[in-house]
């Protein structure tokens, strides 16, 4: 068995990483989304990577997978009582990772690094969870109430303004870890998945790190993404109201089409099997899987799916390679 | 009633000072120790401020009184899993204080603005709580196993090496804030009250400050001090421990020393009412009252105590002004 590279971020794309690391135990690289990052009183904000090593460590609250479970705010009301910011609840286990962070980055190391030793600490020995960069990106949602970051547009104005559109602020000054070279060009790397997430502001941010689209496409094997959205709807958050705010019907298409010239398979869920033929004829091999995570056994599913897809697109083209 | 000015630190200065403020509300300034402050991931540690505000607000631990009741330990424990410094529990209350202040330092606010600040916060209308200083002082031990902070000898080396002096790095340098000059200076301003607790490193570092002595003695009011050893202990901490190690009898005598040349009173323990005489041979006025504060009424009882003996002092000097 090969190994795989995995783009994420957010619950959905923790969750489907946490079935490929099942299926795929120390072959499993995971590269997230830093582009909603934040800085707040001296704490260094990762959300997405936050949400991956909770769901890889297996502490993640079931619900709120976005912090440890038995999460507690002490620091948080005494904040407040003492006139603190008040927006965006600090959870007290949360805190950790985002001093520790903070201090490691004051004294100039690489946010891969301090990363990969949360990794380590937390006993995520099967999976790598590398940021897309060390160098700071800044995704903006360009709304009618201004340019806001992610965590503003999240927390502060409930997904309330329109929006019109992305910039992600620094992604062309960005550079490649050597981490994620080193993944890339794996000797026996299989397949790289994008995990099913806001395609805008989680996995665009990805791809707009200078030469990260050449680096995926260099070695030729399949990738595979797989759909946020199902019958309509995102399976979470917001991706559905900001897909029909920029003008794009709300579906598994519409995803798609964000992947064109870069995936060569795209995963619906069964409940949309019926456009299977309509985005296969965007250009895309498409299977149909049960793309809903809600028990580990789920997970491992349709990472299963996943990796069966590309194993059919390698097959395939090994056989016309050979005929 | 007039306005009295307390230095103080630790646990017992800031019970002191809790009495002294349920007699004087509204009139009482204090000044704190940050000789013992410090610097850890971001945070600014103000333990003796900490401890004052916690006290005068009345949300202080009943046996902990150095931080919040309820406090909670939620932060630490995730720290302590992700390989971060152990040494020192940080609460997760206090890191609240912690935090801010540090926010505040690196946006150049003053440190006596910070604390005044969460004094309004605390709800502590009655009580002006001052660093000794907007400039940083750095209380050091030398002991035999090297110079370290005071974090350092309590919680790394928990008080064992043998402490061979002090110095106080950065007190001839650091400036007295206007806030304190103005308390000084305040016309109705009746004692300056020297609080139980560590001569050496919690009110020495105060005195310490470039022109502290001189303004305290400017004004002629009575400076009386409160011994923290009572029949040869120190009631907390390690004073005992560090009296004898500097070859100091450990006697209220010996505290009393420390403030020759400066206090023209000296509050002694009921039980070594004995030594009176012996401390009044030294030079100063002495009385003796009871000591121990276990209750917020001993805190009360204590203050009047202090007030009484200034009061005093202050009669005897009419007199003779007038003989």
């Amino acid at each position: 068995m090969g190994s795989v590279v995995a783009l994420a971020g957010q619950i959905g794309g923790a969750k489907l990483a946490d079935g490929l690391r099942r299926l795929r135990g120390g072959q499993l690289t995971v590269i997230v989304n830093t582009g909603d990052d934040y800085e707040t009183m001296g704490l260094a904000v990762s959300p997405d990577i936050d949400t991956m090593l909770y769901t890889l460590s297996g502490i993640a609250d079931p619900q709120r997978g976005w912090e440890p479970v038995e999460e507690t705010y002490s620091f948080f009301d005494m904040l407040k009582r003492l006139g603190g910011p008040d927006r965006i609840p600090l959870g007290d286990r949360s805190m950790a990772m985002q001093l520790l962070r903070a201090e490691g980055l004051r004294q100039e190391r690489r946010l891969t690094e301090i990363t990969l030793e949360f990794c380590h600490a937390l006993g995520i020995n099967d999976a790598r969870v590398l940021p897309m960069s060390d160098d700071p990106v800044r995704t903006q949602f360009i709304t009618e109430a201004g340019d806001v970051r992610y965590h503003e547009y999240f927390s502060d104005l409930q997904c309330e303004p329109v929006v019109k559109g992305f910039f992600y602020a620094g992604a062309d000054r960005a550079g490649l870890s050597e981490e994620i070279i080193n993944a890339m060009y794996a000797p026996d790397l299989e397949a790289v998945v994008i995990c099913p997430t806001n395609p805008y502001h989680t996995i665009r941010p990805i791809l707009e790190i200078e030469g990260m689209r050449e680096l995926l496409k260099s070695r030729g094997v399949p990738i595979i993404a797989v759909t946020p959205i199902v019958g309509g709807n995102a399976l979470r958050g917001s991706a559905g109201k900001i897909m029909r705010e920029l003008g794009h019907e709300v579906s598994a298409r519409s995803v798609a089409l964000e992947y064109y010239q870069l995936i060569d398979g795209f995963v619906i869920d069964h409940e949309d099997e019926a456009q299977v033929e309509g985005i296969r004829a965007s250009g895309f091999d498409v299977v149909a899987a049960p793309t809903f995570m809600r028990t580990m056994e789920d997970r491992a599913n349709l990472a299963q799916a996943v990796l069966d897809f590309a194993a059919t697109i390698r097959a395939g083209r090994a056989a016309e390679a050979a005929g």
